[in-house]
């Protein structure tokens, strides 16, 4: 049903290029560890829980693609591919994540016949990908009880099914609320400067048959105060212990605008998003990206002078008080976070 | 020293056209009412208090194109041609301000010959250019006074050199500021969907020698959670008797958010600016504006899906309550503004 931005292929993945979305469906072979960093780096591959994915079958088209000549060489080589890959984009939490477990299950089976290996690596990918396609309508189905038929919605970014193996973070939300027959307007931000939400959100929802109205970013807090929006749902890149997270640049405004106007802040994301090695927000590294994605339009047209300075976060924190709840597939996290995320952990969560 | 976006030749007006700055720096010819009202509603020539000069010599160059045949088909085009100027766009006063005391001219001058009726008419029109660069400066001096050396501040939009016939409003404080020795860190947020910030504030901040970082608007709040912003100084199209204020779509959030933060927040205008026909910002109008503005990038490239439904709101409007203090060229208005706005013009202003 929904568009699947990465898909197995026997010997390599294919992605949705998403840099040439909407103008474009294309899509685009990765064949070797080189392409699939370059594919997250470019974000050609974007959104947390998706570059994980792309990470997970990037460690298994490494380990397939090098030929050891003993263990210690395939050991050496798959600590290299980890750091490759993890180091390819430093805020979100997910890829690293899902690099690691890769990394683990080598490990466990590094003594097995190449063959066996292989299949261990490839079915852990493929288990990846199917767990966040689960978690996707966990978080939807626990996020969409917050929903009313009528209410008006705001998001940023895309966290959607381009985002995820299956229909999103914060979007999965709104697709679970749409097919229970609630009757919901979308407002999407159009998220300078890489415009996911104009390119992308806007994109997916109305091919799913979504009411979708695209604003710029500077617009959102107008509709607050003419009291068109009723909650705000956005993903998350990384979420700390505390309940502090990071996600696309322009997140903390809204958060803030949000409280303000006394409106519900959400962010959905599922566990693998959580980061309980950093105690707050402020320990969550923020990538800074090319100045050229400002000052040129979508890698084009100049649109501002040449030479002029450019302060380009990709991401921005937000604390947690500024919070109303945190949508996981366990379902949504209250206030105080730090207790309701330790809890969580308890249950047993990966 | 700053670049004059308006200058009178004689027989017509010469406009810088700011649709296509920063790539060209292109003057264009205005000789009728119907060119100065399509100049101003497609945006070459824009800021509040430069329409109002636009307007004014449209006025007159409406007057010298009409051969009347008696005072009265005379004085029905005059109408004509204060209707058709004041419409072409609704937010800012100043256009209706000055198209309104040129009309004001023309009827205390209507029974003179025609040569010294436009003679009359010209006069006032410059007398209007010049007053506003006087005011620019008068507006820069009493503001200039609230900043010191090494200060970051923060604008939006263009308020600047193009905006107007002197240094603008909002930048004519960072000028004067600069003038007078004082290190300044201004950041300049981009304004989508025009990019005005990105465009024009950048290019003749870097022109004039400040140093200017631009950002996109959705990272004001980010630069803000940092402690990088000492100050926002904003232009104004349209305050109200109790202070409320009509300006860039984004204004408003910036006021929200610099009020979260404890960031004072200045909008810089001149007395043509206040509307004291209005008890508050409710009853500003709000002009809303192509879609294409937002779904094509300056007017080509699509960046969104055909068809999508936009919300494009060019202005907004700022509660009083988010205000520091408005710079005037008679200084800085403090609250609370309905007795201060009183009691500037019970001082005797225009």
């Amino acid at each position: 049903m929904i568009v699947n931005p990465i898909t197995w292929k026997k010997d390599h993945i294919s992605i949705i290029d998403q840099t040439v979305l909407p103008g474009r469906l294309k899509y685009e072979a990765c064949r070797t560890v080189s392409q699939v960093r370059e594919a997250i780096q470019k974000l050609k591959v974007r959104g947390a829980p998706l570059i994980g994915i792309a990470g997970a079958y990037g460690f298994l088209l490494g380990i397939r693609g090098f030929r050891a000549k003993d263990a210690a060489a395939l050991r050496r080589e798959a600590l290299h591919i980890k750091h490759r890959l993890i180091s390819s984009r430093p805020t979100a939490v997910n890829l690293a994540w899902a690099v690691r477990r890769m990394f683990h299950v080598f490990e466990e089976n590094a003594s097995l016949p190449r063959a066996a290996l292989l299949k261990r690596l490839e079915a852990e990918a493929h288990r990846i990908f199917r767990e966040d396609a689960d978690m996707c309508r966990r978080m939807g189905a626990h996020g969409a009880v917050l929903l009313r038929s009528g209410d008006s919605v705001l998001t940023v970014c895309n966290a959607g099914a381009l985002a995820t193996s299956g229909g999103g973070t914060a979007l999965s939300v709104f697709y679970r609320a749409h097919e229970q027959g609630k009757r919901l307007k979308v407002y999407a931000c159009e998220t300078r400067p890489l415009l996911q939400g104009a390119r992308l959100t806007t994109w997916e929802l109305k091919r799913h048959g979504l009411d979708v109205t695209l604003i710029c970013d500077n617009m959102a807090a107008r509709l607050m105060q003419q009291g068109r929006i009723r909650a705000v749902f956005v993903g998350a890149d990384r979420i700390a212990a505390n309940g502090d997270f990071a996600n696309k640049i322009g997140t903390y405004g809204l958060a803030v605008l949000a409280r303000y106007h006394g409106i519900p802040f959400y962010a959905v994301a599922p566990s693998s998003t959580f980061d309980l090695t950093l105690a707050t927000g402020a320990e969550i590294p923020i990538e800074e990206r090319d100045p050229d994605e400002i000052t040129t339009l979508h890698f084009e047209r100049p649109i501002a002078p040449a030479g002029v300075k450019v302060y380009n976060p990709s991401f921005d924190m937000t604390p947690a008080f500024l919070v109303t709840g945190i949508v996981t597939e366990q379902g949504v996290l209250r206030r105080p976070f730090s207790k309701s995320i330790r809890s969580m952990y308890g249950r047993g969560s990966k």
